[in-house]
């Protein structure tokens, strides 16, 4: 990894898939509002840019903190908040419904409703996975397991409507069937049903209950077994909204190279894509021997001053990959703050939730090189102004009138707002 | 690998599997046929042992062949026979017709109606693969060369029916798209209709010219990204008959446990499955880092005493796990004699064509312990007698009479036959 790698190219191609040159019209009782100073700003990206939940986060939705805690939990909701508009929240099976019959459905809906009174999108994780799933499926028969699953997925989808309107469905059905560390109950229905099969039911199970949710298949495996398996759904004409590809780099940043190559191999499908769960570390690298990421146990994991370095120049690299790539619409980091999944120090924050430099450049161009702070302007005669800036929410204020208009599509847009 | 391994579970598999106890009843001008002495003896293996065609059969059977290269030929072609009953011939388009218009449908057709005479069935590879296509594709649009593709499949399988009625259709999918040694005409359109669709189009269209034609799927790839290719089409309604597994182990044998496992990913799907293409080596093993098996390139890869003894082991557990699975109904070995793909010492015949131990054990299997040879017996008052076997053509003889009968479902049979 050079220290300073040249990403001219990726900046120019995020410019073109990105950003819109909008002429914006402005009319005040019916007349155009001529020759006026206005100013304009913008106030979300339509590109989704978030994380995972916070165990904290939660708690405190829940009105569960006090004190020191819950000035840390406010310390990560701010930062989050500041950087993102998306949040991935949990819904392991194990830990939503450990006892059958009593879902965790409330604290859930609570967190869920206060991330999307602060604007950002939720989204569910996941919905049926052969991991974390309830240890109560055992005692059934294959025929009972596909009907309990079947049946959470219905509950999940609609309890959470209106709140949680994007699902990763079905999470690595690749290995699903051939997952062999322990017997589970979903591995034991993908081996009688088949991937394809098994996928089919969970979306028209999922599609059924909520016809306008986004819904996704997610998976860690970026080999061809993976394209081949979207492929075959696709075929087989399930609704796949969305194709979702983990990248855990506890290993080592893949490199653009890397990446480009993987997002090629799913352009085809022509599908919005969501970098779900993206890693990458600011302390030593996981052996690569390591092949399962779970075997990675460790009782510490510093986070250092030149491993947070690096990985600020590869967040910024990693970012600007995936913005410049026309399909992909998220990108979802894992954890933010240190110390989350394999006590990885992966966050962007520290365990104290303070930003590491990778939190800084991020900012700088979340909210900054691709971000159109407010900006005064005078509309011509014709009570017309031009700006160019990235696709998303904007606010136009004149005097103490406001109004808010979206652009949508990248290249050139005109919009009509009255005030 | 133990020198000596214990077989006798797979031994007990295979009679399970693959014999049958058959009661025939002989009948003779229309009276039971009894307390007659009979001879019954195996003619030939319902199950396909084969191997790949040699050049020099094919120059023999097209009379191109004189003095010692035509004894030397003569000499492999009675080791296959005493053998096999299974061929499979080279239809790789770069040499079947490197001058568009001009195939060297002749000669192959000679080749394989050799075969066919003495009793062997013949399968066609490949009709659709991206190695070995022909140069010209390149000069095409992906349109044109989709078409000619087609109108490859149509000619070849129109002009070999009734000789040929075996087929590869599409070689190596997993890879087809994704292949960057070299631009050609196959990975182009591969890319552009993707894995699933263009092997729709092949099959589609060898089915349409030859319904009754058995259709295989090949890949060398035994990851799960091949058997969720496999179910991909399958769910698509693609009519593949028979699954294809290549297995060219110049890196060493897989043994028992990884054999099965292979075996245990195809199994759920219900289809024959071909072991196409089966390398084991009697020297030292290509290196663990190669990775296209066609980047090994050495000038001399010796036989060693060792390596065949090692190499007769091998191949003998190799045919005993894969008879000992009910879905498996062929066995090509690849190449029966060295010196041919990559000069490997791979063949169960030395470049003389004279037997390693690996032909005589596997010799001593086929035509031995899985064989009836001519066995005295006599009918009872109702003209009836039991023999056990493997599944078959037997030759019933009394006196000079003789007939032949097949028994083909496992376990018990009952069989009429008239003198």
């Amino acid at each position: 990894m050079e220290h300073h790698t040249d990403t001219s190219h990726l900046d120019r191609a995020i410019r073109q898939q990105r950003t819109t040159t909008a002429t914006v019209t402005v009319r005040h009782n019916g007349s155009p509002f001529a020759g006026q100073e206005i100013i304009v700003a913008q106030r979300r990206h339509q590109f989704l840019f978030g994380s995972n939940w916070g165990e904290s986060t939660i708690a405190l939705a829940n009105g569960e903190l006090i004190g020191y805690e819950k000035e840390l939990a406010e310390r990560r909701n701010a930062n989050f908040l500041q950087l993102f508009n998306q949040a991935t929240l949990p819904f392991y099976w194990g830990r939503f419904e450990p006892q059958r019959g009593k879902p965790d459905t409330r604290r859930i809906l609570n967190a869920a409703r206060w991330y999307q009174a602060q604007g950002c999108v939720t989204k569910g994780h996941p919905l049926c996975w052969h991991t974390l799933t309830v240890d109560w499926l055992l005692s059934l028969t294959n025929r009972e397991i596909l009907q309990a699953q079947i049946e959470r997925i219905q509950r999940e989808v609609s309890d959470f409507a209106g709140v949680i309107e994007m699902w990763d469905v079905v999470n690595e059905a690749v290995i699903m069937p051939i997952f062999d560390r322990y017997d589970n109950g979903l591995t034991r229905i993908c081996q009688e049903l088949g991937r394809i099969e098994l996928i089919r039911t969970m979306f028209e199970t999922a599609r059924a209950v909520n016809p306008k949710a986004t819904l996704l298949l997610n998976d860690f495996d970026v080999s061809p077994a993976y394209d081949i398996l979207v492929e075959g759904c696709l075929e087989a004409g399930i609704p796949i909204d969305v194709i979702g590809i983990q990248s855990h780099m506890h290993q080592g940043y893949w490199g653009v190279e890397k990446t480009q190559y993987v997002l090629e191999q799913f352009t085809r499908f022509n599908k919005p894509i969501h970098f779900t769960e993206n890693t990458i570390v600011s302390g030593h690298l996981m052996p690569p021997e390591i092949v399962d990421l779970n075997d990675y146990q460790v009782s510490g994991w510093p986070s250092t001053l030149e491993g947070e370095e690096r990985q600020a120049r590869e967040v910024v690299l990693h970012f600007k990959t995936l913005m410049a790539h026309p399909l992909v619409e998220a990108i979802t980091w894992w954890d933010l703050s240190d110390g989350g999944w394999l006590n990885a120090p992966a966050g962007l924050l520290r365990k104290d939730h303070t930003p590491k430099p990778a939190y800084e450049e991020l900012l700088k161009l979340i909210k900054g090189e691709w971000w159109l702070a407010p900006t005064k302007l005078t509309t011509d005669a014709n009570g017309r102004f031009s700006f160019t800036g990235f696709l998303g929410e904007y606010e136009l204020s004149t005097g103490d009138q406001h109004v808010t208009f979206s652009v949508t599509e990248k290249g050139e847009s005109l919009v009509s707002v009255s005030l």
